[in-house]
């Protein structure tokens, strides 16, 4: 159906995209993929481009545009040039790292770093998981103890994304051992802190360019001053941002799940087989039908996501299944389309086998398809 | 989330329809089902109460109301009770019948069959399909020749709802066997015909009370002013009236899935095994989570359909995919929802258990999943 | 591949079941349903000809033919003309009733029981689920106390195969409310026993002319002596026959998704819809393609267990593998077979139509596909 | 089931073979896998060892040694260590490099090549695909013409295994435009032989180490001793070593599954989340349940093939159920072992997370999936 999701104002952002992408990232990711890294300064010129920061409020530097359906045009746009490892790190500065650097800031915080944020000098990055909790956030340990003016942090934490290169990072910490759900808390930790130190980057099976690490904290000074809205209510914080974590991670989803079948579709147009195209075969329309299909039924759902995030009506729980309904059906959809592609899929210069492997994250972090289930499925029980 | 599908005007009406339900339909089911027939005066008190006909216009005795909202409130509804035998009947007569009897008639035809439509004293049927043409219409081999000013028709129809019982009957003829697709016509068949005979009520795994027959064509004179729009336009009508079928069965097909997760959830939470309810087991818990996540996104599909029906925006294409892809999905919501209920599941006195083999025809009329995925992988190709 | 299963004995076998099927079953079992009762008479002649209890020791009046593969051929044989109502009685007394009648009686027991079934005078069943208690054995609350020579028993059943016409009954009894686990006992109830009663035969949505009832026992008197093994010993009895009851179910699994595949095969070559056969589309093929090779992979799998049950060597997982396994597949395969068949397949004079609602049960019974998948599951989590 | 496959020479063989693993391969793959190439030595030291070519007869310098079942021991080590690119390039030999050049080389050929193979001197590959055929053998436009005693050949092969450091390549020519399907013919090109070139090592997304390459022929000039059997049968060879191929495949397939499974077990007693193992979640048993059900099932059916290959019976049909249904299993198996993992499996040093890309190509070499379906339903429709 025709989507009705877009004003000629998104529209007109969407050109703005898609030409910055056109100029600054096309015609170097590959290279970056080949060398494992993205040059900061291009996410400066992205910040600066407005493709993501837009929702910082003026007075600090950005737009002050917290319309989600933005957000939605960037992930299709990176999504339609394959470009999943710089747009990951997007999504992390406006989906994680700004939800709390705007949320739970006061005006002297939000001084001291959003302006940065905003002209892209700064990386933000959010570290909660830990070696041995995933998902279970009662299980951190990384400790902040207070000593006068600082907070002394000591702990690990890794599958941090941005974590090499971030200036900073939201750090979820226990500041009380003995209050449960209650002890912990959340710190701005600035790059150069003695005591904090960053692992190698991480050899993952996909999203070459991007940067994901461990942390290590020992002895690490923290000022108070850092400390992010209370102490002792930092679970409270994260469950808080988790809708946005999950609508971001289902965006990104339906985005690159269309793009894929796009362009499979007009690959199954072009290429011929037994002198036939691909499409003149009944099994692969029926195949591309199904598709098409599930991606439009899931963008109906996604679509109506955005506009009750936007009214502030999206709840937990509904982001949650759009979270891991839409990233395993992207993961079936790329899946199922490097098929169509027979062996070409499997060659990393076509885009369907750059999606494949960067794809297999996406129903993993965020919280992974099990944990979404298990929180819907409480929900239900409790009814 | 929050469904912003219905104003206060479709709630009202849902009290209506509820209410009719619970007093005329609820307590007498089973008894139809056991014999295998609902009376005719039902539907003509449902006629009376606006349970269908609400889009006749009112000079000839409807109500004018085209919003297909409230076709979906009698969906949700009749779901809940789980009345499909009788359900189907009327939808056949909102989604079908008076899709011709409205489109296809001009004034005198309108005056002589609409107001009986809508007081419930006439019952409709479509009959399309043939003995060896399933979804082929072109294979339609009933033949109509002109006759002064009767059409002799001779043929043989199958699967025919409201067969029996049917006292107008939208017949697909063959007027021009050398025309190809232009040799199609509409006649409108009035019981009573000499030459048009009934079979017996076909016996079916489920829908047991739903009337479902064989008709009969020998030499069989219909009246010429009985020609429904142009003769040679048949085909092009009966493609034109495809959308509102599918978004038919999908909106049956979503009401019947909600209603039947529903009670099962309720099941769930009250039934115990192990000492511990069902809800309380995690592997039953994840399944409805699949179920309900399943459920909402497809609903979030059916409602825009709704919409874009109700604004003429409804593309044959669009209404395929919903009407093979939430057909499955309710023969699988069922499917699993029976599991959940063990033992009982399999017991015709659960509602569930008949859920599950009224079911099973969903994905088979209206255009087979197959037909479906055929004609959306026919556009795929030839974008 | 060529199965090695069978030897010319079993061939010869598989004749006379087939010439016994086409004789006494095949030209009354549509009626047989219609009525909702298969004489009894039916069993009578079934037993003589060697249908079922051949594993009966000689000197009772059986074959002493404990070789499982003739009773994989009765499988094959019934699903193969369709009678899954008469097969489930015959399944019953071979795979359920006798595995207790022989392993668990003494020979005074023997004596008195056995050439009763052997010569289908006595027909048999296994009481072990309560309302409230499905897979859960240990929440069976049936009393039984002693008093004299007897046992007093008090309380309910409910899903019992073949509970209206049994003459002798396998009942599962709590006969120590206070030692756990070894508080469970089996009796034999006789027909006639004073205070044992019937309730009415369940209105199922499938195996319409199969006998499925409640039990009730008011102060019923069972005699000491018919006490199956030891008291205290229930529960233990129970479990030690689970591969058995679960083999099968499998076998049927396995003989009814190829008998309804095959017969599936042959229409789509003889039926054809826009002038081509359905196996010329390339849809039908792939689905056909899928079919068959999920049942060849599922028959090595069944063949391998009925050799090692042979060989006592089948381990309750290894057949709670097989009977979730294949009893979903029959479900797929049943399900997908109906769909080819379009309409037709919604009829009940068509096989695969009665084969569609016979077959739900099969994944509930006999353990249910969530109880095979803890059992595996903790045999997994244990080693 | 207890495995009843293997007897005590086997046994032994899989000592020599995990010795060898553990010894030449383990330490080093990881380094490969970084370099993107395994060094020749490695695959010489193979050969000597034993761990392909077996088949080779005495004279030729092998143990002639044609039981499948050693080369299925291969499988089962190389998939425990997960050495799956070294693994690769050792089925190549064995399971089609082989296959030509056993049966299809006179015995002058079988002096001039095989003592060179069998001693690990020569390395072997088999290019059928060219850029724009696919499994469409019959596409095939690389061309030998013949001049005096030798042919010019023309063309371009891509997706070739060990393409870059083959010493020897069985090569499929068209040597008859104007024949049809006898107009192929199969000719062995010797390394350095002037006017074949090989392109550069094609960038996949798994398979790091292993070579696959493009071939090109410009007037390469190959001896007519070097036409392997008759020319004009080329299509009528390749035909016939289909079954081995597809059968390697599915031995490959199943052996990972087993393995990455059987680890994923471990991983999940060990593993705690939310202060319990993963396996004292039930939804981690039930996942655990279905794939070791579905792996054992599959397991009977592969070792089945073996045995009927072993004697001669295995057809192409039953080969390609084999091929589709295991590789695809194994994708469905690493898949969701890989989220069992969570983080970690995203991780290229876990071994989940290189089996996941190193699988993808599995449905698709050797015929895909789509083709093996198309195999089969074809020999339905005609039967």
């Amino acid at each position: 159906m025709e989507r009705h999701l877009y004003d000629a104002d998104h529209e007109a952002y969407r050109s703005t995209v898609r030409e910055f992408l056109a100029r600054e990232v096309v015609p170097h990711k590959d290279r970056w993929d080949d060398e494992g890294w993205i040059p900061r300064e291009v996410y400066a010129k992205a910040a600066q481009a407005g493709l993501y920061g837009i929702q910082i409020p003026e007075e600090h530097g950005g737009a002050g545009v917290t319309d989600y359906r933005y957000r939605m045009v960037v992930c299709e746009e990176v999504a339609r040039v394959n470009a999943l490892s710089f747009g990951l790190t997007v999504a992390l500065q406006d989906d994680l790292f700004l939800a709390y650097a705007l949320a739970r800031t006061d005006d002297e915080q939000k001084k001291r770093w959003l302006p940065g944020v905003a002209s892209g000098e700064f990386i933000g990055a959010l570290a909660m998981t830990e070696p041995g909790t995933g998902s279970d956030l009662q299980g951190i340990r990384t400790s902040a103890v207070r000593d006068g003016d600082h907070y002394v942090v000591n702990g690990q934490k890794t599958f941090i994304s941005s974590g090499i290169m971030a200036d900073l990072v939201v750090l979820a910490v226990r500041t009380d051992p003995d209050a449960g759900s209650r002890g912990f808390s959340l710190l701005m930790v600035e790059a150069g802190t003695p005591g904090f130190e960053r692992g190698r980057k991480l050899d993952k099976i996909g999203l070459p360019s991007q940067d994901t690490a461990e942390l290590f904290f020992s002895d690490a000074r923290v000022p108070v001053a850092n400390l992010l809205g209370e102490e002792g209510k930092g679970l409270q914080y994260l469950m808080s941002h988790l809708p946005r974590e999950r609508l971001g991670v289902a965006a990104k989803a339906i985005a690159t799940s269309r793009a894929i079948l796009d362009l499979t579709i007009d690959y199954c147009q072009d290429r011929t087989a037994f002198d036939r195209r691909l499409v003149d075969f009944q099994a692969t329309r029926f195949e591309l039908a199904e598709l098409e299909t599930e991606v439009d039924i899931a963008t109906a759902y996604v679509d109506q996501s955005v506009l009750a995030y936007n009214a502030g009506e999206l709840t937990p729980v509904e982001a949650a299944k759009g979270k891991w309904y839409v990233s395993e059906l992207q993961k079936r959809v790329v899946d199922r389309c490097l098929q169509l592609h027979g062996g070409y899929g499997f060659m990393r210069e076509y885009a369907v086998g750059k999606a494949y492997v960067d794809t297999r994250i996406q129903t993993i972090y965020g919280g992974t398809t099990e944990i979404m289930k298990e929180i819907i499925g409480r929900d239900i029980a409790s009814r």
